[in-house]
């Protein structure tokens, strides 16, 4: 594979068709999971949680909490990106390999831990946020990770959280941000939408 | 540039440490924008806006915002990446080139508008929570173009969200997400911090 960056950016697009046997092995899915956990987060707390929903019980179970959209049963995996809400409580340990690494220095990453602790610490609006963000850019990651691995993705925002949270292995922390469909597409998808001019987006200042 | 979209994802690292002469010039910035405007987002809404701080006194009033990080007044640009929270209002117009492309199709987007109207009227959660969301993918996609285009990007959520508003020309319904430096890098910035492993944030189902 050696689609290059930009032109991935340029060319991706969301698909919602999928060749439905299509099947995506262990070790596809780990090196999709793997690029997705090299996004950026607040401190690098790296809080997310990324669960495979590829059984026909599963995907049945997930189509069900997703309003019936077909291409959760269609698509060879659905990842349910989650965000976590409680990183900041096992930020040390999360750190400690980069410590032990020598890539972040120990009294940097004890002042990161203080600092997390003490703006997330009993703030559930800035926790909720935060587990949005890093789910979101890991999720874009994802999408970006499949495209190189020569597959088609889609987003999808619409999901009944509670269902959602009932039929999969969430953790207490872990609150779902998106599903992400992955697969090999099939040829009838839509071409990518238009976008808004530059110039209706961008302001300097 | 040949940089592959799996390199570029496994090389990314976030930066802080900028030469402090570089400039982007206009269309580097423009380019760098369209690029990230090509990230997906729910029905499409493209509920974003970019504020690329390049001017000294911006840059000074931006650093007092984000508590003096020094990165914001060495990096060429930093970019005040927002979402729009009332996004759903302008769902018509904005999908109106794609239907008129006939990418999407009328009737599909008519269904689109009435059921982005339908979840997202009166509903604050929702809103901000798809601001944030749509905001996060675009500010991934961002940081990837810098890559792609030779340059280095680090991602920063600490700032005062009041004085970003006050300060800079937020729309109305802007919220300010993330802040995004873009710049040449020093040559003693981190290395690549440490990640979790797969097997703890993956799980099959």
């Amino acid at each position: 594979m050696s689609l290059t960056i930009l032109d991935a950016i340029k060319q991706r697009k969301s698909v919602s068709k999928y060749q439905k046997d299509a099947v995506l092995d262990h070790s596809t899915l780990n090196e999709l999971i793997r690029l997705a956990g090299c996004s950026p987060s607040a401190y690098n707390l790296q809080n997310w949680h990324f669960i495979a929903v590829i059984s026909d019980e599963g995907k049945a179970l997930l189509k069900a909490a997703a309003f019936g959209q077909p291409q959760v049963e269609t698509a060879a995996a659905t990842f349910i990106v989650c965000g976590q809400v409680q990183a900041h409580k096992t930020l040390q340990k999360r750190l400690s390999p980069s410590v032990k690494a020598g890539t972040i220095p120990a009294d940097i990453a004890n002042a990161w831990v203080a600092a997390a602790s003490r703006s997330h610490e009993g703030n559930f609006q800035l926790q909720h946020e935060e587990a949005i963000r890093s789910g979101s850019l890991a999720a874009m990651t994802l999408m970006y990770a499949a495209q190189g691995m020569g597959l088609a993705s889609g987003a999808m925002g619409g999901f009944d959280a509670e269902q959602i949270k009932k039929h999969f292995p969430l953790g207490d922390d872990d609150i779902p941000v998106m599903l992400i469909t992955v697969g090999i597409p099939e040829k009838n998808n839509w071409p990518q939408k238009e976008r808004r001019p530059v110039e209706e987006i961008l302001t300097l200042a």
